[in-house]
């Protein structure tokens, strides 16, 4: 038995026992250590590196690591054995974008704000928020020797006499509680019942003297970004909002890493596991302490989130997905309850998953196209929902079609050095002095806060005003040299945008050449699926009216700059709008309206989908999309105009 | 830290490590130790008795133990602590009706045919033995680039065409392995589905070469003895048979003390463990090994068992049933599924209980009713079933009402120093000569066996010769000696069935004064419950035209014994049949039979029940019946007539 020791800042050590040859990795993902592997462990990505600090591995050279780094005690975890008690020190970068689990704190409004807006749009256009949850009391009368009706007939009598016309019944949870309640409450007690069809669901029972309220999640599991709400049923009500990294990022940053770890020995219950027990729980268990309410008062759970991440919460095989012809196991289910997947929640709680289209247009989009509201509009629009998949929505009232790409984690800081989500210490705006290039911030917090790194609306500034002011050019290498420019050992540039005595690490906060490349190739898909979608269709930049962008990305997104970059197209900027995250305003929308919920099977079953993998030219259009603003100047005008002509 | 050691004959030595002071009989309950504790331990039984072997017990005397035994190191469990490490020794005595689990012999066909022809008289009576379960093979289209319909739409909507009538629906366990299995069918697969109202609901699917038969369970928990039957469902074949101890014998031998049990901290959970997954998950993986099953194809249980029974297979608070007013948790509930008790089946099999009437009058008896075949008859019938309780119904087609009573667990041989239930061994007929006082037998088993012990109907006869012949009085006491009476220091007698010589056993087969008090208490109670029904009525036993009697007691029953005794009202044995496990039966047909399931609800809402203990004459009744045959002979003309008038 060997001894490994995981060193990571900011966390307690980890040990764990292991066979000698074991691998690293894999010792590391049963420790619950993050360790950034996007590749999913075949030595191709490079972003495994730990640091050995005692002991001994059996690890290969490999090309992502110098001598100099080597002989420092580098080395890749993927292809690392274990062959002696080790101490293994996890970088700090690893876990960049495994942030720590946050409940907001709702004093602050912006994005509850954008909630209600939506709700009173989609109200407008005729969907009442109304859901099938109600709770009432009955006074029940009390047994005696004369009146001996065993508990479950004199409760669902009672019932069945308030609600004539629906047949009432009781879940196992109730049947096994109810001699104790009615007893306890003297035969007076509240029940909470969901009305389906022809049927009164009894889901729980309590005193009548307790008065929590009847609670739902809606939830957008990202492939990197995990958001919830939990909300009163009743007032729709938001009484904790909160955001975790995906637990399961440890088995590869983006979707197809993550089925491949699941089709092996084991991996839909490793991945459902890193789901349910190590992110949902834990945000429900904390969400519901800070509103005061039990788990077992939530009674429903929607979820909106894309295909693969739906097929791995409810634990179903998601391999067809990734292999032609590319099919879902399904499009929407009444089969799944809480207790089903564990979550912590009511077990009764139905878990309503937004339908998945496809292999890349999942419950995400088709809840996000209702939140967007295209739908209802005579103009044409583009709906565009940046995550580590993007995916685009055009079309209006008339018709809508969509299509998919892989953007990668970038826009919410994963794959950059300093990249984190839109929380408190992310910068989330940035500008940058043509002369000094000494940079200005806007930063996620209270005043005072400290930069800590880089949110996705931060990097496009950052790299916009890099690009302006002729400090990368148009492959995103450095041009200019400065106090704030770095070169290593092979002459890659860098970007400090604070040195650690500014900043609130223990690192310089740079953007690199080789982040700016994994950006550039990330808003190079997003562009060039935009313009693929419209070419489809005929259709020109020209004739889109709206521009609705969603996703995690952050509020403080500068549409000029993601036009600057070549982002999004080059339309007038005031065609734009920020939508927040549109996925979880979806899921809010169906938790709370029935109504809404059938709009969505609607949506779902009238949008087309264009597959990009097999529609010519899109690959051409990718690469032609990975420079800055794009190799074709004439599509961005107004940068050419604005920037003055730079390459 | 004491260690624990407890020596069983038969068995492994168990140990156990304990606290000093800890309880004895809790540390034997702990280590699944069964000790007959029918008091649940205040010292009042005097049955829990061990002795110790070796170290040291805290064990105050008892008026159960006497001087001489307690210097031989016999103790009370329930009164004793444990101060030292100690060796235990368990009297064989303790776990005498915890016999071993028993799949039958199917090949042994008598208990079948009884099923076949009360099946047969159901079916007579216009109660079609047809159920919900069907299964059919659907072939679905391919899925390819052009068909790209997700797994579920594409079944739901084959078998939404072949059955247009009725709204599809796929259970959870269904969904999650639905990809899996329709690849590995080439997309032609075998369907198990059950109709309800106006669904059908997928149970289970499987590739369409598959052709496992779909099994249900009917299984009737008596308070000693479980027994169950593994049906096909669609056939009615029984595939195999199985009966076992009920492994909650250690907290209690009747109703009473397990309820009292359950009430204790944990206590619910303990009495449901010790049903489900000590004895019926064995049981239920024993029966589907032999018919070559797997346990995943049982789609249905059944359950006819006492109101206690019910509520602690259910798990749910069963304290009301022992108070005043006697309210069960349920009459009937459709709230139930396999999973939510942890039966080791299909998790989403339904589990259905047969209805609860009261406190006493549970689904063992309302599905019983249905067996018996009383309620289409016009003749004046009462149904005895002879369990730990004692359950009777008076009645024909126009009427029905029942009674219950306490009567122990002597008919399945509980409470009696050399009880058994009716399995190999056991005695199941007895003649005694007049003169010498020799035995002769029955025993249950093969040709050769030799006596292990008493079943119920062999203590009749016994009980019945001892009698006759002027060995024991009217009191149960020995008025005479010989070689096969023995007397221990203080003159008790008892009479020696086998000598250790002539048993397969390592002491004496022997029935004591002790034991045929027992058994009298428990004929009383059940003679004295069919006379106050009967007299509450205004009826006399003179106008019951006929008399079913079902129960473990063993298909060996000789009825003009049990008159002899006076257990059974003086009426023409010819009025008399056996008609084995009825509970069961009736869960058998409730299984094959959904119009049968009705038919049983109907007939427990139509039920009178009559509460014997607020009865007025009862424990009169009661007390003037426990001796041999009666207190008042004028109700046994034919015993005074053939026994020549002892007393």
């Amino acid at each position: 038995m060997l001894k490994v020791t995981f060193k990571q800042q900011g966390s307690d050590d980890v040990e764990i026992f292991a066979s000698a040859h074991e691998n690293l990795l894999a010792l590391a993902r049963k420790a619950n250590v993050a360790i950034d592997a996007p590749c999913s462990g075949n030595a191709s990505c490079g972003k495994c590196r730990v640091k050995l600090v005692s002991g001994e591995l059996h690890s290969p050279k490999s090309r992502h690591i110098t001598d100099e780094e080597y002989a420092a005690g580098w080395r890749l975890a993927c292809i690392s054995e274990v062959v002696a008690d080790v101490v293994i020190e996890v970088p700090d970068i690893a876990s960049a974008y495994k942030s720590r689990m946050k409940v907001a704190d709702l004093s602050s409004k912006a994005e509850i704000e954008i909630f209600e807006k939506i709700q009173k749009e989609i109200e407008a256009a005729g969907i009442p928020f109304k859901n099938s949850y109600l709770s009432f009391t009955v006074r029940l009368d009390v047994p005696s020797l004369d009146n001996t009706m065993p508990d479950n007939e004199r409760l669902l009598r009672a019932v069945g006499a308030l609600y004539p016309d629906l047949r009432p019944n009781m879940s196992f949870a109730v049947l096994q509680k109810l001699p104790d309640v009615l007893r306890e409450a003297d035969f007076v007690v509240r029940c909470i019942v969901r009305r389906t069809h022809h049927c009164l669901e009894l889901l729980d029972i309590c005193p009548a003297t307790d008065t929590t309220p009847l609670c739902g999640l809606a939830v957008d599991i990202g492939t990197t970004t995990v958001s919830a709400l939990l909300v009163d049923l009743q007032s729709g009500a938001i009484l904790a909002k909160a955001s975790a990294g995906n637990g399961q990022i440890r088995y590869g940053a983006d979707v197809i890493n993550r089925i491949v770890e699941s089709s092996k020995e084991g991996g839909r219950e490793r991945l459902q596991k890193a789901i349910v027990e190590e992110t949902l729980n834990p945000m429900f268990r904390n969400m519901c302490a800070h509103a005061k309410v039990q788990p077992e008062r939530v009674y429903c759970a929607v979820f909106a989130s894309n295909s693969t991440m739906n097929h791995l919460l409810v634990g179903v095989n998601a391999n067809p997905l990734r292999m032609e012809p590319y099919i879902p196991a399904f499009f929407e289910t009444d089969a799944v309850h809480a207790r089903d997947l564990r979550l912590c929640i009511n077990p009764d709680a139905p878990v309503v998953i937004a339908p998945n289209i496809g292999s890349y247009v999942g419950g995400d989009i088709t809840a996000g196209t209702l939140a967007s509201m295209i739908w209802h509009k005579p103009e044409m629009s583009v709906f565009i929902d940046l995550g580590t998949n993007g995916e685009i929505v055009f079309g209006n009232s008339d018709f809508l079609m969509s299509c998919a790409c892989s953007a990668g984690p970038a826009f919410e800081g994963g794959d950059i050095s300093c990249g984190m989500r839109a929380t408190d210490g992310a910068i989330e705006a940035c500008t940058i002095d043509p002369q000094t290039m000494e940079p200005s911030f806007e930063i996620i917090g209270e005043p005072g806060q400290k930069p800590v790194g880089l949110c996705g609306s931060g990097i496009i500034d950052v790299i916009s005003e890099l690009y302006k002011h002729g400090i990368i050019n148009a492959k995103g290498l450095f041009v200019r040299e400065g106090k704030r420019v770095k070169r290593d050992g092979f002459g890659s540039g860098s970007y400090v945008l604070a040195f650690k005595e500014e900043a609130d690490s223990v690192k310089d906060i740079v953007l690199t050449e080789a982040d700016i490349d994994n950006f550039v190739r990330a808003k190079g898909a997003i562009f060039s699926a935009i313009n693929t979608l419209l070419s489809s269709l005929d259709f020109d930049v020209s004739m889109v009216e709206k521009v609705y962008v969603a996703g995690g990305i952050g509020s403080g997104i500068n549409m000029k700059n993601a036009i600057g970059i070549g982002m999004f197209p080059d339309v007038e900027v005031e065609k734009y709008e920020y939508i927040g995250n549109s996925s979880l305003c979806g899921a809010y929308a169906m938790l709370l309206s029935d109504a809404a919920r059938e709009k969505v099977l609607e949506l779902a079953h009238s949008m087309t989908y264009l597959e990009l993998s097999t529609t010519p030219g899109y690959m051409d259009a990718f690469v032609a999309a990975c420079f800055i603003p794009h190799t074709d100047a004439s599509l961005f005008p107004s940068v050419v105009q604005d920037f003055g002509g730079q390459e």
